[in-house]
C-alpha cells in the first residue's frame, strides 16, 4: 500500500473519532503563503503531490486533489497508486472543490477544516456550497494531519536579519509613518498583518524560514503608538532586537491573546480580508473590522528608487551568470555528460560567484525536450536526463540577492537546427513577449488587460498556453507577489503603478515534445511621450539582461518594429554585461546579440 | 431657485423627520434595471440629470451625483445650478460614493436607503464603508422621493404580449424544464426571478413597461411543480392568461407574501445575489438561500437557432434601413435643412418601413462634430444643430424587431475630405474593430480578455476611449444584457459561449471636436479550423450589415489581412442587402462597398 493510502486511511480514523464526514487539507499555511515552510507542508506529506498549489479533500470513501494547469502532468504522475483522484481546475466539466463537496455531502454531514488554514473567501465559498446540501463546515482546532505526521520537520530556527536602510531604500519608521497615514485615512486604530512578505517588507527583516522566500514566520500588529512583531524569539539576537527598537518583539504564540485584547478595544481593526485566516478573525470577533486590502501590498509593490537601482544591479550580475551559463552550455552539451540537474547546478554555482547572492528564488526548472512541456517541471534524480546536441532546452531560474530578486526563462536550441514548427512557435511566443514589452497603456490599466497582447500571435494560429503571462516580483522577497499581475484569471483588477515589477513570460507547450517560454522582468515606468497633465500613461522597461536565442527565430514572421525591438534589446544587453566577462564569454555574447 | 435645489431642500425636511443624516437615491429600480420605467425615475426627477446611470446622495448639507465616463459632460451640464456636486467615477482622487459617505458621516449618524432599490453588493459596500466611521445603514420602507413627487407618472398599463414559439425558438415548458434541471443540480426547491429581461425570456412574454426595453414589470417564482408570475393583472388579457397556462399569474403586490411563504418552507431558495434587492432578501430571511448567478442569464445569452436566424433576418432589414439612410444623408446634407434630430427621425422612419419593427432599442445618438465626443449624447430641441457638408457625423441607433434587436454605430464623413488626424484616428478605431472581429480564442476565454485587442492600435499612439468595447445584446429584449461583455471593468469573468451576441464598438473621442465609433454586432460561433476534440475554439461572426465609410480610412495603416477583412465584409454586405433597394440606393451601396 502506498504511503498516501496508509496516511489517508489513518486520517479517516481520526475523522471518524471527530465526527467528520470530510476533511480539508489545503496547500497553504496560517499566513496564506504560496510556498509553505517544511513543517506545514501537510498536503504534500499526506498526498505525495509536491507541487506548490493543490488542495486535498478526504471523505469517508473518496479523496481528491484539486490543482491548476501548471501541475496536471506532475500531479497525475505523483498521485499514481494513491487512490486520490485528480481534479483539473478550470477544465470543462470538472467541479470545483466546493461544488464537489456540495454534491457529495448529505444533509447533516460535516466538513472539518483547520481555521488557521482557512481563508475567509474559502470559508464563504465552502459554506455557500454546503448550505443547500444541508451539510456544514466545522472548524476543528489543531490540525488532524499533524497528529499522524510523527516525523514532522521542526520549525526553522534561521536567524532574523536586518536589511539595512541603504539596501531597503526606506527606514522602518518612514514605512510605519506611511502605514499609519493610511490607517488614519480609514480611521483604523490597529492594523493586523498576517502575510509574511508584508511583514518582512514593513520591518526591513529577512530570514530563511521558507525555502526560496527570505521571510520570517510572524504576525504583526501596528497601532498608532506601537508596532509589535510576533515570532520565534529564539531566532532574534539582542543586536537585532536593539536595531528594531522601538518595534517590540513578542512570542509567536502570544498573537492570539493580543488579537483578543484588540477585539475588546473600541477602535477599528484593519486586517486584509484576503490574507487573513478564520482563526484570526475569530479572535477579533466583536470589534469593528475593516477588511479592505492592506495598503502594504501596494506600498511594497511600488519599488522605491533604491530598490529599483538594486534590482538593476542584481540583474547585471544575474545576466552575467546567465551568459556564462549559456556560453558553457553551447560548448559542453556536444561533449556529453551534461544533465538537467547538472545544468541547474552549474547555473546556481555561476550565480553564487556574483556579489550579494543569497540563494535561488525558486526551484530551478531545467527541462530538456518533452520535459519542457511540463510547465513547472523540476528535475529530480529519478527524472534527470542528459542533454544531447539536438532539440530544445528550457531553463527557468532565479536568484535572491541582498539587493534584488531575479526570475528569468530562456529556451535555447541545443542542436544544429530547429524544426519549422519549433521556429514558428518560438517566434509567436517572442511576438507576444515583445507586444507586452513594447506596449504603452493609460494609467488605471490593470495587468489582466495586457495578458491577451501576449497571446494574440499564438491565438491566430489556434495555439495558447495554460498559465498567466506575468506575476509581480518582490525586492529580495518572494518571487511571486501581488497585487500586480498580468493574468486573465486573477480578478483583482488592481491598476499597474510606476515602480511595479512583473514578469513577462508567454510560452508554448507541445505535450510529449518540447516547451518554450521566454521570460524577462519588466519595470513599470511613466511613458513621458504619451502622458498629458490630466492623463498619465505608463509603459514597461525590461530589466532582465540576457540574449534571446535568435537561432530559434523565424525572422520573416517579425514586423519591422519587432525586429527593431529585439536588436535594440540585444544591444543593451551587450553593453550592460560586456564588462565582467572573459574574452571567450564576450565572444559568445557578441555572436548571441548580433543584429538579426 | 432651480427645481433640483427645491426638491433637495424638501427631501432634507423628510430626512430630518425620519432622523436620517443622509439619503441614497440610486438610479435603479426594484429589479436592478439599467433603464427604469418613468414612474421609478426618482434620481432624474430629484437631480435633473437624465443619463441612464448615476446615483445621488443627499446629506444635511451636501448633495452629490456619482456617474461614469459616458456622462461626465452631460452631467456637468444638467447639474448646473442644482447645488449637486459631480463625482466622476474612476477618475484619480475621486472617492467612491461609499468612501465619500465613510469619510463624511460621523459616529452615530445614519444613511437612509430604500431596501427595494438596494442590491446586496451595494449594501455590503456601504456597510463596510460606514462601519469604521461608526455610522450605519437604515432601511427605510417607502421611498422618500415618492412623497415629494406629486405628479409622478402612473405605472405602465401596456398589455402583456406572447412571443410565439416560432419566433422565440423554444417553448416555455422546455425553458422551464431546463431551469428545473439546473435547480435540481443545485438542490434548489425554488428559484426567485427578479430581473425583468430574465422573466420576459423565460415566459416568452413582452410588453412596453420600460422605454426601449420590451419587458414586463414583474417578479416570478419557479418551483418544481409551479411557475408564478407576479405582475399588474390589468395588463393581462384572458387570451394571454390562457396561453400562459399552466403558468399562474398573480398580482405584483402579492410577491412579498409569497416570498415570506417560501421563507417558512424547508427547501433551498435560489435567488441571483447580484440581481436581487434587499427587500426580497429580507422577505426570504430564515430559509436556506443559494445566491449564485441565476442560470437563466447564461441560457438567455446563448441564442438558439431560431433566435440566431431571426437576428440575422432582422439585421438584413436593419441594414437596408441604414443604407437608405446613409445614401439619403450623402445627398441631403449638402442641400441643407438636415439636423441631428431630423436625421435620427429619418432613420427611425426608414426602420419602421421594415417588417416586424417594434420601435427603437435605445435613444438614438445622432451627434455632429463636437457632439460626437459626448459619448452618450442624445440630441434635444435645445442642443440640435444642422448638419453641414463638412466634418464627421456619428450615428448610434438600434431597432427592436419581433425577431431580433439591433444596435449599430457608423461614423461618416459629411464633407469632401477629412483631416489627416481624423483619418488616422478612424483607421486606428477600425483596426481595433477588425482585431476583435477576426480574432479566434480558446473556449473558456472571457470577453474582458478581448477588450485590449480593440485598443492596441490606439494605445500605440497614446490614445484610448473611456468605455467598454462590447456589451451583450438580447433577442427582442434589452439592448444591454449580461453576463457576456467585452469590457475591462466588468469583473464577472464569464467565458464567452457559442450563441452569445455582443457589440464590437471601439471609438475615439476628441473633446470639443469630433467623435468616432464603429459598432457591429457579433455572434460567437465555433472556430472549426482551430478546434480539437479536447479543446474547442471560438470566433466571432459579424451579423451587422452596413458599409463602413472608406472615405475615412487611411489605407496605408491597414495590414494586408485587415484590408482583406474589410473588402470581404463589404462584399458580404453588398450581397445580403442588394435585393431590397432602389436602383439609386443600390448604386450608392455599390460605391460604398467597392474594394479598397
Amino acid at each position: 500500500m502506498s504511503n498516501a493510502r496508509k496516511r489517508i486511511a489513518a486520517l479517516r480514523e481520526l475523522m471518524i473519532k471527530a465526527g467528520l464526514d470530510a476533511y480539508h487539507v489545503p496547500s497553504t499555511d496560517p499566513h496564506q503563503s504560496e510556498y509553505v515552510p517544511a513543517c506545514w507542508q501537510r498536503r504534500q506529506w499526506l498526498s505525495g503531490f509536491s507541487g506548490s498549489a493543490g488542495d486535498v479533500v478526504v471523505t469517508r470513501s473518496t479523496a481528491g486533489l484539486w490543482t491548476d494547469g501548471r501541475y496536471f502532468l506532475q500531479a497525475a504522475d505523483e498521485l499514481r497508486g494513491s487512490g486520490i483522484k485528480l481534479f483539473k481546475q478550470g477544465m470543462r466539466g470538472v467541479p470545483t472543490l466546493a461544488a464537489y463537496l456540495g454534491s457529495t455531502l448529505q444533509r447533516g454531514q460535516t466538513l472539518g477544516v483547520d481555521p488557521q488554514l482557512l481563508s475567509r473567501a474559502v470559508e464563504t465559498e465552502l459554506s455557500a456550497a454546503l448550505e443547500p446540501a444541508g451539510a456544514r463546515l466545522k472548524l476543528v482546532e489543531g490540525n488532524l494531519v499533524d497528529r499522524l505526521w510523527t516525523d514532522r520537520p521542526p520549525p526553522s530556527k534561521a536567524p532574523v536579519e536586518i536589511l539595512p536602510a541603504e539596501l531597503a531604500g526606506e527606514r522602518v519608521r518612514a514605512k510605519l509613518r506611511r502605514l499609519r497615514d493610511a490607517m488614519a485615512e480609514r480611521r483604523a486604530a490597529a492594523h493586523v498583518l498576517t502575510t509574511l512578505d508584508a511583514i518582512a517588507w514593513l520591518f526591513n527583516i529577512r530570514s530563511a524560514d521558507v525555502e526560496y522566500n527570505p521571510v520570517v514566520i510572524a504576525y504583526a500588529i501596528v497601532t498608532e503608538d506601537a508596532a509589535r512583531v510576533f515570532c520565534d524569539l529564539e531566532k532574534v539576537t539582542p543586536a537585532v532586537r536593539r536595531a528594531l527598537a522601538p518595534v517590540e518583539l513578542l512570542p509567536y504564540e502570544a498573537t492570539g491573546a493580543e488579537l483578543a485584547r484588540l477585539a475588546r478595544g473600541k477602535g477599528v481593526v484593519w486586517v486584509d480580508g484576503r490574507g487573513v485566516n478564520v482563526w484570526v478573525l475569530k479572535k477579533l470577533k466583536g470589534c469593528a473590522l475593516l477588511t479592505d486590502p492592506s495598503p502594504i501590498h501596494a506600498m511594497k509593490a511600488r519599488k522605491n528608487p533604491t530598490e529599483i537601482a538594486g534590482m538593476r544591479a542584481a540583474h547585471v550580475r544575474d545576466g552575467r551568470a546567465m551568459v556564462r551559463f549559456l556560453a558553457w552550455l553551447d560548448e559542453a552539451v556536444p561533449g556529453g555528460g551534461v544533465t538537467e540537474l547538472g545544468a541547474a547546478a552549474r547555473l546556481a554555482a555561476l550565480r553564487a560567484e556574483g556579489e550579494r547572492y543569497r540563494g535561488e528564488s525558486f526551484e530551478t526548472i531545467a527541462a530538456y525536450g518533452a520535459h519542457g512541456a511540463i510547465i513547472h517541471y523540476g528535475p529530480t534524480e529519478a527524472t534527470d536526463v542528459p542533454l544531447r546536441p539536438e532539440g530544445i532546452f528550457l531553463i527557468d531560474a532565479g536568484g535572491q540577492y541582498l539587493d534584488g530578486t531575479t526570475d528569468i526563462t530562456r529556451t535555447v536550441l541545443l542542436g544544429p537546427q530547429a524544426t519549422a514548427e519549433q521556429r514558428d512557435r518560438f517566434t509567436r511566443v517572442l511576438k507576444g513577449h515583445i507586444a507586452v514589452a513594447r506596449c504603452r497603456f493609460p494609467a488605471g490599466t490593470a495587468g489582466r488587460q495586457l495578458d491577451t497582447l501576449a497571446r494574440a500571435s499564438l491565438w491566430e494560429a489556434g495555439l495558447n498556453y495554460n498559465h498567466g503571462t506575468g506575476h509581480g516580483v518582490g525586492f529580495y522577497l518572494n518571487v511571486h507577489e501581488g497585487p500586480q499581475a498580468i493574468s486573465p484569471t486573477r480578478c483583482t483588477g488592481v491598476p499597474l503603478e510606476e515602480g511595479n515589477i512583473l514578469s513577462n513570460e508567454p510560452g508554448y507547450y507541445q505535450e510529449g515534445d518540447y516547451g518554450i517560454r521566454l521570460e524577462n522582468l519588466v519595470l513599470v515606468v511613466e511613458d513621458r511621450e504619451a502622458s498629458t497633465e490630466e492623463s498619465p500613461w505608463l509603459r514597461f522597461e525590461t530589466i532582465t539582461l540576457c540574449p534571446i536565442d535568435t537561432r530559434l527565430v523565424e525572422v520573416e514572421l517579425l514586423t519591422a518594429e519587432e525586429r527593431t525591438w529585439l536588436d535594440t534589446y540585444h544591444a543593451g544587453v551587450r553593453e550592460a554585461l560586456a564588462g565582467g566577462l572573459s574574452a571567450k564569454e564576450l565572444g559568445w555574447l557578441q555572436r548571441a546579440t548580433a543584429p538579426l
